[in-house]
């Protein structure tokens, strides 16, 4: 049947899928195959490194209108957006900061801006700014997020509500087709994924964080500057990233403030040695349902595969209800089914 | 068309809705109401005090199976769980726990047994129990929960696939039909709901709670124990609830370990003034979606509709699919509508 929603028909791709822009890993390979899916690709372009866009932007340039390229919007220029507009962008998506100063160039080259918000108070600033797609992200999501983050359930139809004929998909947790099909449910037009899509065939990631990644459980995640502040990361402090394990979150959870040179130095030489992974491992609580790494077009069909059986569930569910199937206890009347509470009140 | 799952089956009701058993404001017009409404009301008997209980339970007497007692574990014995048994409960439900001592009494008197569960060890001692529902609490629940809990997207579905053919019920900002629609699509057979429940004519709640619940945005609310250390409340340190703002907060939050008898004397009076609330404003992420203060069998009922139309709503878009509406783009063909990676790489 398909998933249509006013995404899909926005972008006039087949699905309501979109690949979350993580930075460096969602490469152009990456974002081909998803949109090769029928998904929505978006590289990870996080600073903007021109070098790393000129090595991946040819991947995704046969993509037609199915592909895209993600920010930070706290660490580019209006420059770097007109950059990838020029070499063909026709969807640009901002995260994290003010998307405003982007806003008039995505519009003049007649492209689309997707803005992924964290509260209500960016929602409102991203739809002020123009935005054609929010992206509402729970804090289960993987990676970086608001400090003080809101779940995906209860935060995606609030942005509906306030986004009215915008478009908002749905991010945090969504590891399978149930996710989605629960994101469809909530109102949202789609999902963005990002942690299932780092364990798939394309994804630009070393071996260990894959295969951590599918040893990784949920409850060994938690979101944390801490990594962020010993590797000497740029992230603002408002934004904590959502990590599995490590030794150096172990080491220095709670004492940020105390973290210096020599432990800084001490982190790059553990990298160097490889004794530590070379990079946190950015993961989600959706870790729990990824079990393979399927090449990513593959994957995007199995979500929607997955959203139509579990939507289709609930429906042959239903259907029964006008049965008496066997086994079952009798049906109650609704309503009044009770004795009155007056009646025992007096 | 109704929504008919393997709970609203096991219990012989109408609708996949059940009350949580809030302490003390889960009371008997309540759950009745509920039950009225086609969904399972559980009272809120908290520590089994057998006066709120005598003064409640016959209230539900007469409601079918539609009704239960829910209990903290660690706040009751056996002979509490005996107790309303005897007085023709027929669904006990105990949270926060081990629920193993009270299995045996339950089910020997025939009756069901529903365990609230906050992560996958606690879900498989719950069905190694003999559990016969399920309930997995998200963190974005109002009230107690996991002091480091799980967000109720992405934990439902893997207690889902670990519990088999015990339904599971989703529990944790859903206050909408949305989220009930959301939780069946992740696999539920149905969800537990709160907050939503306390801004109804018949909860046992102070009016000023219920303002509280209407004005409160889901920003404000944040997951502590300080509320409990400072009211002096014997809930174990491992738990820790989701409240709105509240002056002791304020004052006390991060330094639990200095409230003293003076602080609580103060709080105490405070209370006796009228100057603070009589209990904290425990209140989920959901309460951003509630804007009204209905009669609880009306809003089971809303509930329902509102699940319906949201699943109609994907159904609609998707048989969308097959045409070309007016004014969408061109639909790629899905699948190798880009140039291959290789074409690339060479």
């Amino acid at each position: 049947m398909g998933l249509s929603t006013g995404f899909t028909a926005m972008f006039g791709i087949a699905h309501p899928v979109a690949l979350a822009p993580m930075g460096g890993s969602a490469g152009g390979a990456l974002a081909a195959a998803v949109a090769s899916g029928g998904g929505l690709g978006l590289l990870g372009a996080a600073d903007g490194d021109r070098a790393w866009l000129e090595r991946e932007l040819p991947l995704v340039a046969g993509c037609g209108g199915g592909w895209g390229v993600g920010f930070l919007t706290w660490a580019i220029d209006v420059a770097a957006v007109a950059w990838v507009l020029e070499r063909g962008a026709r969807t640009v998506m901002v995260s994290f900061g003010d998307p405003a100063p982007f806003a008039a160039v995505v519009r003049d080259a007649g492209a689309k801006l997707i803005v992924q918000v964290t509260d209500l108070d960016e929602a409102r600033r991203a739809l002020d700014a123009g935005a054609d797609v929010l992206v509402a992200q729970g804090t289960e999501a993987g990676g970086h997020g608001a400090s003080k983050g809101r779940s995906t359930l209860p935060f995606v139809p609030v942005v509906v509500d306030l986004a009215g004929d915008v478009p908002v998909l749905a991010a945090g947790g969504i590891a399978d087709g149930r996710g989605l099909a629960a994101a469809l449910a909530l109102g949202a037009a789609g999902a963005l994924i990002g942690t299932r899509f780092q364990a798939t065939a394309e994804a630009l990631v070393d071996p260990a964080i894959t295969a951590a990644i599918l040893a990784g459980r949920a409850e060994q995640t938690e979101r944390n500057r801490t990594l962020d502040v010993v590797r000497g990361s740029s992230w603002p402090a408002r934004y904590a990233a959502r990590t599995l394990g490590h030794p150096y979150l172990q080491r220095w959870r709670g004492r940020e403030d105390e973290v210096d040179d020599r432990a800084r130095q001490d982190y790059q030489d553990d990298v160097a040695g490889g004794r530590i992974p070379p990079l946190p491992v950015w993961a989600g609580e959706g870790v729990d349902l990824i079990t393979g790494v399927p090449p990513a077009a593959a994957l995007v069909g199995e979500l929607v595969e997955q959203a139509e059986a579990a939507l289709g569930r609930i429906r042959r569910d239903s259907d029964k209800s006008g049965t008496d199937a066997p086994g079952t206890t009798v049906r109650l009347p609704v309503r009044h089914v009770c004795a009155t509470p007056g009646d025992h009140e007096s």
